[in-house]
């Protein structure tokens, strides 16, 4: 994915991942939402090798997800914690705990989303905050948003063509555009 | 990430990043969930190489998000329909697409879900569907569920010592197992 820099595209699924798009990097913020903090903790936790997660912890806080704070002065040592941001990427993590426990999971759940006071196990589904009705059904469905980019808004009228009938003949022409700079 | 089977871990968020651990897969399951099907549509939608874009499709058929189904006889032609499983990620992409939208474009949104009989523009989010509270506070947290393995148990205790203040001293001693064999 070098040559795209998703950061500048309109999709927010591609921004995203810009962001953390990458295994090891979600593995780490999931540590981090956790409560871990210290390089040595996320290499145990994760099994990762010191170099990879160096690297990945690098990319983290350019993000701007998680933060270097040094903690102890002599000697020098450093941890990592979620920002603002980064815990905002908590609902994305609910969603992928949610698919695995309940989809790749036959033996039952492995973690728990549970209310602290009561320690009820909480049941969680991504739903229309105005309905309370669950959006993961025929009844929703994504559209060009205002901020839409010539990209997107071609691939929902290439979309909308091919469901009306004309899909046979039909050839999707857009490239996305490759772009190198960043800000 | 190779020397790791996630697929056999107990943790969900592990188990769900090996079906789709890597922005590619995760963006072909996006344009699949909009309506594209063929081989060329992914290619020019997202601007990926034939190459990489023929692995990951691969890979998606054989972790069961995607179907290789025959839809021209002269000449032979396959498209890829997501399963029942790969629908079933749609609610990790509306977590992406929300976390994108809200989080990393100051400058409005570029798609949205719309409820499909009224065109309503649809707020998300994700709640405990008993009492409909968001559950992306601290109210709520994450505890191991009855399937949980020795890791999941061990790094749970660890971060409770950690948060109730023996952590200058403590070491994370737990190495979560290297499993070569996939099933």
């Amino acid at each position: 994915m070098k040559s795209i820099d998703m950061s500048v595209q309109a999709c927010p699924v591609a921004r995203s991942l810009d962001r953390v798009g990458e295994g090891w990097s979600i593995l780490i913020l999931r540590d981090a939402m956790y409560g871990l903090t210290r390089f040595d903790e996320f290499e145990k936790s994760l099994g990762i090798a010191p170099n990879i997660l160096a690297k990945r912890l690098s990319e983290l806080v350019e993000a701007g997800m998680l933060e270097r704070v040094q903690y102890c002065n002599k000697p020098l040592r450093y941890e990592y914690l979620l920002t603002e941001l980064g815990w905002s990427f908590r609902a994305v993590m609910l969603a992928f705990v949610e698919w695995g426990s309940s989809c790749l999971a036959p033996e039952g759940r492995a973690v728990q989303l549970t209310e602290r006071t009561s320690g009820r196990p909480v049941r969680i589904g991504m739903v229309d905050l105005d309905t309370g009705r669950p959006v993961t059904n025929c009844d929703f469905v994504m559209t060009p948003g205002p901020a839409a980019d010539e990209a997107i808004r071609y691939r929902f009228a290439y979309i909308e063509n091919k469901r009306t009938g004309q899909a046979s003949n039909l050839k999707f022409m857009h490239r996305v555009r490759t772009v190198v700079t960043r800000d």
